[in-house]
Order: structure tokens, then sequence, then C-alpha cells
């Protein structure tokens, strides 16, 4: 399947300049979204992976199918204060200033595999910090999975050294 | 399966008084996570549903993998401002004022059918928000779909008469 014809793509968004990779004409195709999915639980299904873990918002629409294709948790990594229980915070970066990500402290024992799923490999920047938080906790990344990888961003070098990175679409 | 042993409820979460279900601790279990969206897809797989429709974050998290279960697409329903693409928008209440939630004017084609899905059924204002939007792209809501009910809200009748409505769990 040629996932990048899913793929819609708007200019100037969310700035001038920006061309924009829409995945939601990907996801509203049933037969182009679970073929995306089964494609990433493919690549990892041997990777003995306990949980997936995914940044709000659009890592969701990744990591939970994928967690239910392969059977296994989804850890939801979100913004502070969203979360209801007890936190760890890691600090991002924005274009302008920083924010935190936040995962409940009790989401991934000590060992538990966990593959960190989200819709794109731009700068990396937010699956560093997601890489920070699982690892405070114990978790061991085994990997990354992405819908779409914007390769002239080199996002890949920005991730800790010796892990798996599966990509469906480059650009 | 007895899912509501997988829910934490955390006292006091967002405000004093509030007693929050905390569907994070079902999420990270992977055979609970699984059965619950498999009981969900029981429910609705002789309904002829084309799309399933969910609004962010947590809505994704059952809606995504129910979307995959089926083999049919998911459309993202979002807070303003988040989609890329041209949206129609239609306003909600929160607790102090209004916000809007949007979906893309392609994201549903005229007589799809297609149910909600998301975690939580309280007021239904979210929901009543949710048919609005698809009843104005020409879809038609089928019913909805939610991991739990707080009966005592009375949200069921906020929503359309006529319409199929599935709880997991209820309080």
């Amino acid at each position: 399947m040629n996932f990048k014809e899913y793929i819609r793509v708007i200019e100037d968004f969310p700035q001038p300049g920006i061309r924009f990779k829409d995945i939601t004409t990907l996801l509203q195709n049933g037969a182009a979204y679970k073929e995306a999915i089964d494609e990433i639980a493919r690549f990892v299904k041997d990777k003995e992976i306990d949980l997936i873990a995914g940044p709000e918002a659009r890592g969701f629409v990744v990591g939970a199918p994928l967690a239910y294709a392969l059977g296994v948790g989804f850890v939801p990594i979100r913004k502070s204060g969203k979360l209801p229980g007890k936190t760890i915070e890691a600090d991002y970066s924005l274009e302008y200033g920083k924010d935190k990500l936040a995962v409940h402290d009790n989401a991934i024992k000590p060992g538990q595999r966990v593959l960190i799923a989200d819709d794109l490999l731009a700068t990396g920047g937010t699956i560093k910090t997601c890489v920070n938080l699982i690892e405070q906790l114990g978790g061991e990344v085994v990997g990354s999975a992405f819908l779409i990888e914007l390769t002239y961003l080199n996002g890949r070098e920005q991730l800790p050294a010796g892990k798996d990175v599966f990509t469906l679409i480059q650009y």
C-alpha cells in the first residue's frame, strides 16, 4: 500500500512556509488505517514489548490501536496537569519557550519494555522527553515507531543510540 | 471480566469533592484494555458502522482501537485550532464559559453511519456537540459507546432519542 497517497499536505499550517502533513485523511480510511497499524505491529511484534507509550494527542491515534493489535497496555504521556494521579514531569522545548510532559508514576514497572509511538518524527524533541520520562520510571525504551518521518530534520539523531526506529512514510 | 477493578478512583480531582475515574490503570493492562475494546466492538459490529468519531484526547484511546478492531476509519474531533484543514465548529459548554469543538469538513461523507466513542458519559455535553458536528456534515449518528457512565448525571437524556448507547462500566 502506498500510504503517502492517504496523507494530505496542507500549505502554511501552522504558520507560513510549513507544509503540514495531515494524517486525518489516512485515519478516516478504514483499510489504510488498519494496514498502517498492522505494518508497524509487524515490525515490533518480535521485540517483546510490554507497553506502548504515546504523547498526546496524535500519539494516541497511533499508539492506542498499536497496543490493541499487540495485546499490550498503553501509557498516555500528557501535557502537565492533565493526568489525574501522581505524575513525574520533564521539560520539552517548544518553538517559543518550554512546556512539560507528564506520566503517571505508577504507569511503568521497572524493567518493562516500552515502545514509543507517535504520528510524526520531526526534530525528535517530544520523543527525547518521552524517553526521559520512561527511563525515570525504570522502563526500558525498546525503540519508537511513527507514521511519518521528516528525514530532512534529522530527528533520528536526537533519539538514544542503539534503539530501533520505524517510520512508515518518509518525506 | 470485572472492568471496574481496573479503574482507579482519585479523590478531589480536578477539584474538591469530585471522585475522578482514572482509566489509565485499565489502559496500561493489555488484557483488560483489549477485552474492553472487544466488548464494545461486539456491541456495535452488526450496526453497519462506517466511521468511529471521538473527541480529544481520551476519546482517541477508545475510538482509535475500536476503529482498528472494526476495520473502519476514525475521525478525530478536536478543540478549535488544532486540526490543520478546513473545519466546521460548534460550541460546547464548560463549567466556566464556552469552548468550541471542530471537525474537518471532509471527514464524513453524507449518509455515512458514525458511532461516537469516548471514555466517559457524564452530563453528555461533549457528545451532544459531536452529534451536532457529525449531522452538519450529513453523517448519520448510529449511537455512542463509552468505557464509563456516571448514571447519576443522567447524560443519556442529553443524547438524541432513538440512538444506541453502550457503556461498559456504570457508577
